[in-house]
């Protein structure tokens, strides 16, 4: 997977740092009215006038956010530059500049590092935004990404996780767990080759959380859609670590309860059928699968006219007193308590 | 050097990812007036008016761009923040917000991490600078810190690399070489102590090129004595990769040439004696060392006379038209080219 061309090798040394940043920025040009200066100085300059500035960092590492053996390159790219988007819109934003810094170790090729930009500069197109800085640097193991997006939006637009309020409705986007099944499928195909490298991946059929998995999309389509029929969410986050830990934010930061209800959970057939054949519940997948990159959000009661026929909008529950605790209502019956997964996995070092 | 209070040892995964934030982040208070929303969002806000917001970014891995065997955490957190804030200065802008990622394996403890975030904290201290976001995830080997700082400017008052012109005179502040020196003098005492772990660190009497290297400062000052003046550079970039690579950026980026003179660059006393004591030209620790943090900046010629007798800034050449070339003349006569040396030092995988 890092040798994207067999038989084409550049070696990473032979064109120097200021030349490699320069051969892989190259063919993306700035656009955007805000870009007054990109690539190329000791810093961008970005002018937003008199709205604000959003900015999102991130930092994605080999082997812990993501697996060569499954993750085409350009791919990586692309994705690693949407869930930045995706945290941009979450502020009810705009993403306007994107900057990237990587680190990779000699072990790939230059072509391995035009196919990652290949992707983010998919990303870029698509959603309109500048590759306006970077850094790229050689590390002693591994490939790691960091992206830092800024953004834009008029300040009485931005919406905060912590300013839900009591009877607010909680709506959620798009379906959720996909992602997560398409990781599920991934890691099983990747040890079934491990296994015996004669095999050929059995993923036929299960397009649809593939692509969750491999090329998610932010959801700009939705604040738009909210806009267009004036309704500004009283709070609102995307769903990068799972429905559960999001609505913990939620309700935690807004010193509020909730229900969520089982059954206006939107799942796919695709996940419910990958879900089975995993012997897991759909709904885990939901709550703790995570990567799904939609929106949750609330609203004030009085817009669920506005709302309730909304495309790719699903109320899911509405928020209560603290006291009332964070509850998720089972289709059979129990209230169960909502829990974040702890992020326990620390690896040990090699 | 990763376990800061021998016998104190809090296991990273004790902690969990929301909770180490928190525990690492929580003694930070935003207090800029345009930090309208910092860590605990989807994104950070910031607001600056009808000024540009500046950004510059960048990714420091361990083994490449920092040794902790004679880096201290708390040193090194300090630098990783101060070399960011220069970006933002060499921009003729301040610094506002700091962004930070740090990857790390478990083979650091949570004690470590918080000497990192001691010496950013320092650092934002003295720079009013708010801590506005960041992430921490695990790696599979070693500590990345990846560092994204935003700064504002008046429209007016930024100033590129790209815009130096004909006759400028080419300026430079501090001294050069000594952080260079400084590295020299760590690597020698290293392997000192390899060879014989009861052998002492031979530092005494060199503590200003160690604190050159080891604790650098924006020169936020120079900016500011600039101002105070009335006089704004023509064309500015901060000195990381040595003299010679920046001369090179503003030449090549304004479409000029131009003559350094050696005799003209600020080294000092102690820069030199260590030259000496390591058998090379203190000129080539100027010009090729790197790491300094000082500005390089052109200013038109009219400017002379309020520029001459500040101090902390030095005259050094003057820009000329391209086919001129770019060239130091050398005390004993010779004009050199100027040449970049190059990022030859991908590392091997290990």
């Amino acid at each position: 997977m890092i040798d994207p061309t067999p038989g084409k090798r550049t070696e990473l040394s032979s064109l120097g740092e200021f030349g490699l940043i320069k051969h892989l920025t190259d063919s993306f040009v700035c656009e955007q009215p805000s870009t007054i200066k990109g690539i190329g100085d000791d810093a961008a300059v970005i002018d937003y006038g008199d709205k604000v500035t959003l900015v999102s960092t991130d930092l994605l590492v080999e082997g812990v956010h993501f697996d060569l053996a499954y993750m085409p390159l350009r791919h990586l790219g692309y994705k690693c530059a949407t869930v930045n988007f995706s945290d941009i819109v979450a502020m009810n934003g705009t993403p306007r500049q994107l900057f990237v810094g990587i680190s990779v170790s000699n072990r790939f090729p230059v072509e391995a590092l035009e196919e990652i930009y290949e992707g983010i500069k998919l990303a870029c197109k698509r959603y309109k935004v500048d590759l306006a800085g970077g850094d790229t640097t050689s590390s002693v193991h591994g490939l790691f990404l960091s992206l830092t997006v800024t953004g834009e939006a008029a300040k009485e637009d931005v919406v905060y996780r912590n300013t839900a309020k009591e009877n607010d409705l909680i709506c959620v986007t798009g379906d959720l767990g996909s992602a997560y099944m398409g990781l599920l499928l991934l890691e099983r195909e990747k040890k079934v080759f491990e296994a015996d490298p004669g095999m050929q991946p059995d993923l036929a059929g299960f397009d649809y959380i593939l692509e969750r998995q491999l090329k998610p999309e932010p959801r700009t389509d939705i604040i738009e859609l909210l806009k267009t029929v004036g309704v500004k969410p009283t709070a609102m986050i995307d769903i990068s670590d799972g429905l559960a830990s999001e609505v913990l934010h939620i309700c935690e930061d807004s010193g509020l309860g909730c229900r969520i209800f089982e059954d206006k959970i939107p799942l796919d057939a695709m996940t419910i059928a990958a879900a089975e054949e995993f012997n897991i519940q759909p709904v885990t997948a939901a709550m703790n699968g995570g990567e799904d990159y939609e929106l949750l959000f609330t609203i004030n009661m009085n817009d669920f006219e506005k709302v309730k026929d909304l495309e790719g909008i699903n109320i899911i529950g509405h928020m209560t007193e603290a006291n009332s605790g964070v509850y998720l209502a089972t289709n059979n019956g129990p209230l169960i308590q909502i829990e974040a997964l702890g992020w326990n996995h620390m690896r040990e070092e090699e």
